[in-house]
């Protein structure tokens, strides 16, 4: 059975479902399943549906920007998988993970390449035939950096952005370019232990949790809106190493699971916080 | 804010949400939260809505009977607190921390009684001022035991029987005369380790999980719809007094979690199976 | 069957093991479950044995003093349940999960009384038959407040304190009066939300996991050595309210998990980090 | 740091660390870790000790099977990776992470070959290089396809077989030669939904988590055994695919975690059980 996502965002007010679901009903369509959620603090309105049936999309756009308020986001979610390119720098654990699941049928995504700093992970990605762009950052500067790599982009044009385990921070005009269109796993229960060795942290915190959060990229390191979030439990035998490799399951299902949500069309972002109809 | 929740269930067709929501659009209410599902297996509709705003209940209740199907289930949840009673055998653990809840305004119901077939847990409910029903089998046949304690219930007239370890099966004709309002929980995961002793054969069998299911009594034994299940990694190093001390924990947490569901009108029952608006 | 538990720290070297085992078994005594472990970073050595048989302790402890390193701690564990005082401000959760698990003989200490700057916990301690000692801050110094805690806690002479959701924060003499001897429990997974009100940052920062912490109090706030963590799951729809309530449960049952060990002897700590031999 | 990893499993008796911990001592080797258990109700003792420093092997055999009771059973792990044989038949992901694992030198084991009783899976083994045994079943009897596989396992002397996802079942004979040397991964937490469709069953049942054990194979078909288990949380919502599909992440860890433990002789069998020095 062929679906449509629909998804609204705007203020909260009377009536805002029957209003949508009324339009989908006169149009004869199905809806299959529908999620409502309403931030009563924020007063606003969030709506993700999925129905069946043939009819003309601009129609429905245009009655459901005719009926709900004027600051209503409304849209029609592609008909296709989502275009991604992936980031990585040497880990293969995560990369490896979306290619297997590219490689079955099962990332809703397409992978147009998989770009990275280092060499070491080419042969992988070329197991799976994806392209892969190694982009050194040695002997140059970050500016020269960020420009071959939004060269490589700016010709694929993706519309999502996953770094799996890539480990250089990307510059503030690549992310704004971006918005909410990259996602990171990064390998620590966020808010916990940001930056760099985050294993190291929690060793030497001596925490009796680990975890990994994937999260939407913005100009705060490690601040964005977090998708999805897990965690295992470690103790004082743990070494670094050990919380390390534990902890690369973790991240990996982590992101995959992240991902899903977002190639769903299943998260909406509202400040610095998602929402998730899952 | 004062809510109110409608809970509708029927043949699944088109137009149904609109439907419902247009109704309280109409009398100018505010819908707070809307859940909905299609089984489409069965091809069956549940929705929960909670809104706001005064009206008159049994016109809606008109309105809405005359535009679903015929065989809709309608209902507007009573506004008050469930009334229970609260069967326990020995343990103290489920018991008692249904009681705490209740005496600290968190259960969502009003405990009537508990009922016992033996003394051992009298003062803990005499703690929290609950009448207590000592009601012993022994030297009684099981139709004179159960005629005791329909004696007791069919004075108090409870919505919902809670069996917080209750280590006695009901009969027939009690679970037929409560469907779906007897909530039991089962020390296991469900549905391994029904009947007695599942500590005892979780040890045996030497799993490296145990835990607990909350679910509706029905005629079969351990077999009703279930509510809510949790489990904890348990190792060889486990005794069964080891397992049923750690399950305690786990047992009176996921029987919390499904009254919690239930009393708050969160649970449809399909067949033999739950529905949860969480 | 009676036991007896010896623990050993020391500086590791070649034959730790074997000398302990040596010394138990020319007494005659049976090993009922050893753990050990090596810190090889530090090169410490950590030891728990429980043991069974009659013998003369003072000899066994005099024969391992000269076969051990000159700066071995040995211990063997007093043959009584631990005494302690419980610290509490409002919330009873945690308090009644303790009070109950003592009454049930579930704790593995004697409660001495409970300490509160409040008196709404005083009802519900007196159904428990302990006593309440209230001690309330306004009107008083820091100094003062601390001192009627001291005049209370010295007379008792408690092995530990246990703070169960209290409020305020104790004199740094207070803490280092009773190193490695009190157990607080933070509601959130530390070192994520230090300080006040964590449930407000997480539902801020919009984590999906939320959870609680118990560790051993030192004089940098939230900063001691972690004992035990749990977390639950939470999404969007959860408010600050929601949160603290689902948070609840976790709290209390991280906090008897700790308290389990710590009474149990099976705790080290090592610098800012536990050592859990469960 | 090289290490050595000795196995001692005995009928318990007094002085029994003593004894092995004093060889190891007595030759100047030093004690990595040690892990001992005993099972009090069959009278049973498991020692894993893991030591550095050079030494004549078959001298601490043989002082060792001197000084132990004459029923001990005393292992010294081989100094290498274990060979092993993967079984599969259709799906792809757990034979997909053991190849990922083997190929980044994270599995402790060589894998020999993967057998297969389909050809689907012999383009993903062929990317990461390892031999492929298509083993069709069709046209042929039971013995027949059996012959076959022994032909093959005979030629390649495996250590341990592993069956990942691997659809058919083998047969007495070849389960009794590798006794305690096949691993299975099952789609459920056994003992619950044994058999074929364990993810059928689970939805039918509404069961709210699902989960996947790694066991040994015995000839009693999932009653083997179990080494680890790992569960999800799902909901109503969740069709026999969507279990499917969230089951896979659970299945490949659950069965990665198990093989670790085996292949670093962390695991013994005890009758039907298992004990793990994790």
């Amino acid at each position: 059975m062929k679906t449509h996502i629909l998804r609204v965002e705007c203020a909260d007010e009377k009536g805002l479902v029957y209003k949508v679901t009324g339009i989908l009903y006169k149009h004869g369509l199905n809806i299959v399943s529908n999620d409502e959620f309403v931030d009563h603090e924020k007063k606003r309105f969030f709506m993700r549906t999925e129905y069946s049936g043939e009819t003309d999309s601009k129609k429905i756009l245009k009655e459901l920007s005719r009926q709900l308020p004027k600051d209503a986001i409304v849209q029609l979610a592609p008909d296709r998988k989502k275009n991604i390119v992936i980031f990585a720098t040497k880990e293969y654990h995560c990369l490896a993970d979306l290619l297997l699941r590219h490689a079955h049928n099962e990332l809703h995504a397409n992978i147009l390449a998989v770009v990275s700093n280092h060499r070491v992970l080419a042969p992988l990605t070329a197991q799976f035939k994806i392209p892969y762009h190694c982009l050194p950052c040695e002997g140059k500067t970050r500016e020269e950096h960020e420009a071959a790599i939004l060269k490589v982009v700016g010709r694929l044009r993706p519309e999502f952005l996953v770094l799996a385990k890539y480990m250089r921070i990307l510059s503030g005009q690549l992310v704004r370019h971006f918005e909410n269109r990259i996602i990171n796993i990064h390998h620590s229960f966020l808010p916990a232990f940001t930056g760099a060795n985050p294993y190291q942290q929690a060793a030497q915190r001596g925490v009796k949790i680990i975890g990994a959060t994937a999260h939407y990229v913005t100009e705060d390191l490690d601040e964005g809106p977090i998708i999805a979030q897990d965690v295992i439990p470690v103790d004082h035998s743990h070494s670094v190493v050990d919380m390390a490799q534990a902890g690369r399951d973790v991240e990996k299902n982590v992101l995959a699971r992240a991902l899903k949500l977002v190639f769903e069309d299943r998260v909406f972002v509202s400040d610095n916080k998602t929402i998730l109809f899952d």
